[in-house]
């Protein structure tokens, strides 16, 4: 006999994940690696972030959401360092009773994405798995040559500033729980808040802006409160964070006006996937006029300052949290 | 209050992670992403495979093992693409359960590998999950622009080689199985084949040789037959193994030799993680000098031909399989 059958395996690659290995270098997924060719002058920018079943997304969610949220969690680091997406390998690791169905929501989702994002599949392995399903994808961008921005970097008068509007993502996920219903939203605000959560929306249209201002950036994924702390504690500064500067959407206002403790999760809940970062003062003027170009919504919220530890200020009132941000550990 | 503790995530990454992120560019693992500056004229390799507990290892197996198959099963493909290491990234998904016994083991099996195979961590995530264990490592390596040796490539003529011995993997993990009595195998042989099973050997000290020499190569996972036989697909060749010539440890003989119809698992079974390649017979005395200098044995299993089909004869004989290699689905 000869040994020329494709594997089931190999057939579910074929099938779901060569179309969206568009690269040369991806070599159709026929390979046991692929690579690239850097243009000279460059830094590849490497990033790895997994999702969970039943801990970052419902058993139930649509497989196209799933998968688009993925991507999308790894994109928003690209954005937040200036970098331009180059590509992407993904490990998947799957129940037994996964069906042909799922799989191809789950690709077309991907593939939707890889192209609205031009980042495509490098790569990938699949697995079986007696948990839940578990993607984990890990992103290539390219930056030149020493001009990756990082957490450390602000100085003491920069100012500070967020993408989009903060919040919603952890009031989407509330919106599960029953005592959400005493904010009395509208179906309109809810499903707002709702989408936030399932369906991040990466700043990757910054990057290039947040690359030539920022001397300090990275994506809020864990909350606004705790990420904006590990920036100051790596980029050894203080900060004042002025809480009614902090864009919320309408949703996010009208709850808040329902409940004014909401603040809390607001400020610390995950998943905003917004970009925080930090511009001197002879920079604000371009990066405001070139965040406009770019069509992405920024807001000053604060200022960093001399010393340690970030401050978040309600009409001058210090704010105190129990969990300034989401950890799983 | 202000928010500079670090989260028990953090704590996590400092504690167990960073002393594995020795290059530069990994920035001691305190922002979202890393980078690397690639040499001029040379492409990037990309490879990622996971690990999932309960599928490719056992949930009570070590930790250290486990951290290092995790790596070793990447580095494999590394090798057999003529790839030299650069860094991984790694990501993990954890049950509530695991402790810092645990951890701390895993991590510096993890450290021991990188260290040994010269290839640091760049960067990580940490999740928790309801199911097993579930690492995805990516990896990257180097070569010189366009020199990636592909699965695609054999011509009719060349010599087909592997490194090392096939099936001890195969048989490691049949030994847990009570039919493996009657091998009557001695205790050092059974730990032989345990060991082989539970730690893969990449051939890294190879890549080097295989990149000067090979026209097409893969690394062996998924067993030889059906590995392969994808070889000759994406090559469009044909080719004759002769069954007698595939080098076997002391122990496979000794099993085989109790029971003949362990030549199935022994060709067929995964995890051996050796090299297969095809060699120009003009190259082939250079390839067997340069693999001697550089320690990895190898032996001529057979010969490429036009057409289509690996085909495996013993003793003239068609050998059929039932299953041609591992697939998980």
């Amino acid at each position: 006999m000869a040994h020329d059958r494709e594997s089931a395996e190999d057939k579910l690659i074929a099938r779901f994940f060569k179309p969206l290995a568009t690269h040369p270098g991806a070599l159709g997924l026929t390979d046991d690696a692929a690579f690239i060719t850097p243009p000279p002058g460059h830094d590849v920018v490497l990033k790895t972030d997994a999702i969970v079943g039943g801990v970052h997304f419902f058993p139930n969610d649509d497989a196209g959401m799933v998968a688009r949220k993925a991507l999308r969690v790894n994109l928003s680091d690209l954005a937040a360092k200036g970098a331009k997406p180059l590509g992407f390998l993904v490990s998947l690791a799957l129940p037994k009773q996964t069906n042909a169905k799922w799989l191809t929501a789950f690709a077309r989702g991907l593939k939707a994405d890889a192209e609205a994002y031009e980042c495509p599949l490098f790569g990938g392995d699949t697995d079986r798995t007696p948990g839940p399903v578990t993607i984990s994808v890990a992103t290539f961008g390219l930056v030149p040559e020493g001009t990756m921005v990082r957490r450390a970097g602000a100085q003491a008068g920069d100012a500070v500033f967020v993408t989009g509007t903060i919040g919603d993502a952890a009031l989407g996920l509330r919106l599960r729980d029953k005592s959400s219903k005493r904010w009395k939203l509208p179906a309109s605000q809810k499903k707002h808040l709702a989408t936030r959560y399932l369906l991040p929306q990466p700043r990757n249209a910054l990057a290039e802006v947040v690359r030539a201002h920022a001397s300090a950036a990275m994506d809020i994924s864990d909350g606004l409160a705790g990420d904006f702390a590990k920036l100051c504690r790596v980029s050894k500064v203080a900060a004042d964070v002025d809480v009614t500067k902090v864009p919320l959407s309408d949703a996010a206002r009208a709850a808040l006006k329902a409940d004014a403790k909401l603040i809390e999760p607001i400020l610390t809940g995950g998943d905003d996937y917004e970009i925080i970062c930090t511009v001197p003062t002879a920079k604000v003027a371009s990066f405001y006029a070139a965040a406009q170009v770019a069509g992405v919504p920024v807001a000053e919220i604060g200022r960093i300052k001399a010393g340690e530890g970030a401050r978040f200020l309600q009409n001058g009132k210090l704010l105190k949290f129990k969990r300034a941000s989401f950890s799983h550990f």
